[in-house]
């Protein structure tokens, strides 16, 4: 199904058949044709997007992912983009503006009615990065006092300029938030029921709050909408679940990428050029470079010990790997404990307790099997070495891994940044570091 | 807000004050409540759970993790169990039932009604992880010949039993699906236009297909249900929004712990014994462990090497880690790219040969900083050695990298849990290779 409405459509451009290619896209949803769209490519894309009617043009705008946006904005005239850009919704505007040159920002800004830009401006005021800014201010509520259909006649009356109309906001006076009402609570219970016996209270966000953790939580919660308060508990708008999920998907995708020391790339990968794959990841690989050059250091330390036991040097890559590795699945559940939630900056003495209790077990099991393989294969004393180095380097990268993502996010970095490049180093300096400190003193060299 | 509920309930709770725990959990939506018992944890989580009314526990028990169910049903009374249980909606049953162990699952069935016990078999008819064991078959359906007033009163009178009421599948005779229309556009617009007129071509899956890809069909577009159908093209049930973002963070969770060499864990990070981070993370060090030994063995071949030039070692760690990030990023990037549908199994050639330039191109910064670097602290025959290998180790590493996770995917193994170890592990074993050749040849020793 999925490739079926690229094919035809694919098919249809190639044969000029524009009033097929037209049929074709009516047919479908806006989702639908927007995830094609994407996959479409460069010229075909813009012809396609021609083509919709202005509303499903609309709804399919809204729906493709903003570096799609840019793309598609790049092709198109600039009075169809004008005329697309002055009805989308405030919240969409502004991650297309965010996305823009500041030049064709401002001038699509002055193509926007007015009430509408102001409207704008209130998300505009947020800092990028807060709920704020995510929110739609368009939105239908309620009062606790009305009747159910009472209630359901409002939602008629207002619902065509809403974004959402299945997590309805129940306000009192002055806008002051008291609950949330599903439309489905709305629809199936007897029409004179109060709105107030429906309702439950709301889980909420504050407008300036970290948007990435506010979507996590309706995402999390499984709620359809979110509502956005100011400050003073007046209701500003609502997150709904469509963005929340977009928000979350970016941030997972980032700190997946960052975690395979890469930044996240934003077209679909095999339409990103080689350049561009190149330049995502070779600050990451020259930072691990330029702090591998620790490890030569290190080494350099043991020179003369390495020149009289050169056999000491067929197990680096080993041990380094296995720290490395230790560390590193440290961090990464660690840094998942984090951005869900489970753990907090404040939690490292346990986390690293934790890691220190779980990096010393693992670290007896590998040494206890690497002092019996080592020990069959070449001597006892290497044996010994090798055993009590494992035991060493297990327990400190767990303990650092799992310390570190908290570390981070103490100091308000990305966990997911700064835990790669640092744990890999770090494990691979500090490991040779004991490992030839244990050599020289067991086998007295 | 998120903390407030938890503290205060283990205020009440602490205070034995059960009508105030009763009182305040009434005041708040089940996925909310569902959240906070996840992490109040042992005795306290099934005290709040019993002071729950009967409809708000059969919510909260289905908003909660299976492993959260699990660990609840161990601590209720088999009657209390068998009550909730009895009227789980029956895909949410099934996923307790793949849950529990095999004589308690059987007892359980034994509780529910005849008929819903009917409706849960056809769901468990179907092979886990595959969408039919994770769709509702409980929903309302319209005709396309409806008006929308008409279709408002049969999602009215059949809405209470369906799991989901804002997408709603169009079905002609023979419960043969021909479009979705949203509650929305069922009140919107007037009443009297024809549901035909408002319904659009649905997205949907066949029941036997794999879960993960049709949640993330269903993420990605945004669509709040799915239909599931089977290969007759008959109307089976609905994938809803909240189980498909569950199955796709779910396998997002175990490849992000597969990429950081360990299981995923069940519970709370924090709430998770050392033992069992432990056994979560032992299996893939050994793993790497064992394979590490390849790079023994490498070295093995060419102490004789190692022996007339001591300095040789010290760039070990650097190359192996340059080597293994270079494997890691692209492995990471194509493992990304194959679940989203960006890149499939037959890409692997286009893939393999955008690696090889990436790879090369990332070489060739790396390897002339390398020999410049190398060059000047040590002497010009190292410098080449080095510049040469990190051209090399990183073309290979990019390569095989960003090939890999296609492989596994075309010989049907998790990606994320092949690439990580036989990347490194590859990365390290033939960058060794390469280096201590190359070294051989310009050094002509």
């Amino acid at each position: 199904m999925d490739d079926s409405l690229l094919q035809s459509l694919r098919e249809a451009l190639a044969d000029d058949d524009l009033g097929g290619t037209a049929d074709l896209l009516t047919r479908y949803a806006p989702q639908d044709v927007a995830a094609t769209l994407e996959r479409l490519g460069d010229p075909q894309q813009a012809v396609a997007f021609r083509l919709l009617e202005k509303g499903a043009a609309l709804a399919v705008f809204e729906a493709l992912d903003p570096a799609a946006q840019r793309e598609l904005v790049e092709q198109l005239g600039e009075r169809e983009v004008a005329q697309v850009f002055a009805r989308l919704d405030p919240d969409d505007r502004v991650v297309l503006l965010d996305e823009l040159p500041a030049t064709v920002a401002t001038s699509l800004m002055r193509s926007v009615p007015e009430d509408s830009r102001a409207r704008t401006d209130v998300v505009l005021g947020y800092p990028k990065g807060s709920v704020g800014r995510r929110m739609t201010p368009d939105f239908v509520s309620v009062r606790p006092t009305d009747t159910l259909g009472a209630a359901l006649e409002r939602v008629r009356a207002g619902g065509a300029a809403s974004e959402t109309i299945y997590t309805i906001p129940v306000v009192e006076q002055g806008r002051r938030l008291v609950g949330v009402i599903s439309l489905r609570s709305l629809l199936l219970p007897p029409g004179g029921d109060l709105v107030a016996d429906h309702m439950v209270t709301p889980m909420f966000a504050y407008a300036d709050e970290d948007a990435e953790e506010a979507a996590r939580r309706c995402v999390e919660r499984r709620v359809l909408a979110f509502p956005v308060l100011d400050r003073e508990e007046r209701l500003l708008g609502m997150l709904t679940i469509d963005d929340a999920t977009r928000i979350v998907e970016a941030a997972r995708d980032e700190d997946e990428a960052r975690a395979g020391g890469a930044e996240p790339l934003r077209l679909p990968y095999l339409r990103t050029p080689v350049r561009q794959i190149t330049r995502s990841r070779i600050v990451w690989l020259l930072v691990l470079g330029v702090s591998a050059v620790l490890t030569v250091n290190v080494l350099e330390l043991f020179e003369a010990t390495l020149e009289q036991r050169v056999a000491l040097a067929l197990f680096i890559p080993l041990l380094t790997g296995i720290g490395g590795n230790t560390g590193s699945q440290a961090a990464t559940t660690v840094t998942r404990a984090l951005a869900v939630g489970e753990a907090r900056p404040r939690d490292v003495g346990r986390v690293a307790f934790k890691e220190l209790r779980a990096g010393a077990l693992l670290g007896s099991l590998l040494g206890v099997l690497g002092w019996a393989v080592a020990s069959a294969f070449y001597d006892s004393g290497i044996g010994a070495v090798i055993g009590l180095t494992l035991l060493s380097v297990c327990t400190l990268s767990a303990t650092v891994g799992g310390a570190m993502p908290l570390a981070a996010k103490a100091m308000g970095v990305d966990p997911a940044v700064f835990s790669t490049p640092f744990i890999s180093t770090f494990c691979d300096a500090t490991g040779l570091l004991i490992y030839f400190t244990i050599a020289q003193q067991v086998l007295g060299i």
